[in-house]
């Protein structure tokens, strides 16, 4: 951040008064620019014991596969955007049935929601975001080539779950603020 | 938003090429200035039976009572959050115990996150942020004074499932979509 968006002063990075943290402060205008965490959002879609997973058709992790999510839009609901993000990258109309799992991921500043849904009809299919998309069952998912630590820690506790026949909602947190200091 | 944050070039509100929806995008420099929900992470303390609030200091809703809560901050939890705002808030060194209360707020683009906490030790009292900090019981509580309505809601959700002893986390919308258009 090098500009005010208000006026295009030159930002200066401060602690203003009263505050605890340094922000980027526009000297010009006044405007403090504050940055916050990012809500990304997604479903883990059930049908016929299958999970539909995507294999990434864009950067970060193009060729890995993932759960249809991504980042939550102004007014929408966290579920609302775990639908569309789902239809943007796979085609599938689904309905939201219950938030299944919630991760903190403080080192990138993100909060992870996936909610368990399921197919309103048999339609899917690849996308210009998604290359393959495919309902696999558990032995199918190609574990070694999962896009992305959250989730495969969401999978793998969807299984154990489903094994102990609790599948309420799970709170986790990745935290590799030490690592990436 | 009116001048890009990397160039200080203009920014134009247009729809890029495979997105759906109007953003700030600097024709200059190419960057799309994207915004997204804000999260707002806050506490619950119980107290012998009691319940800690604050009464706003500052705008929005000088003067009216309400739970100690604020916008999560990058590089943080959502409970390392309400901690935090609970300490500013009130000044009271807290212990997380569970997320209680998760509720989207579409019309103004946030997700509001309330954590039922205890008090570590008891010392609490006002700040610059709250004139008066008290432990109040149910009875005590100014209904008709509480600041915001996911703050009244969150309360109201609390007695009732006190008094059904189940206190899970409770998943909730505010939504006025309809009504702020």
């Amino acid at each position: 951040m090098n500009y005010c968006n208000q006026c295009s002063g030159k930002l200066t990075l401060l602690t203003p008064n009263g505050d605890h943290r340094q922000r980027y402060v526009c000297l010009d205008c006044g405007n403090i620019h504050y940055t916050n965490p990012k809500v990304v959002t997604g479903c883990l879609v059930e049908h016929n014991n299958k999970i539909l997973l995507c294999k990434r058709n864009i950067e970060p992790r193009k060729g890995l596969w993932t759960l249809p999510a991504g980042f939550m839009e102004d007014h929408e609901t966290s579920a609302e955007g775990a639908a569309r993000e789902t239809y943007e990258e796979t085609l599938a109309d689904v309905s939201i049935d219950e938030l299944f799992a919630f991760y903190d991921i403080p080192h990138i500043s993100q909060i992870y929601m996936i909610y368990r849904a399921h197919l309103k009809t048999e339609h899917y299919g690849p996308t210009a975001e998604s290359s393959e998309v495919v309902l696999m069952t558990e032995s199918e998912i190609p574990w070694s080539e999962i896009a992305f630590p959250v989730i495969e820690k969401t999978l793998k506790h969807f299984y154990a779950s489903k094994k102990t026949g609790k599948l309420k909602t799970h709170f986790g947190i990745i935290d590799r603020r030490n690592e990436v200091k």
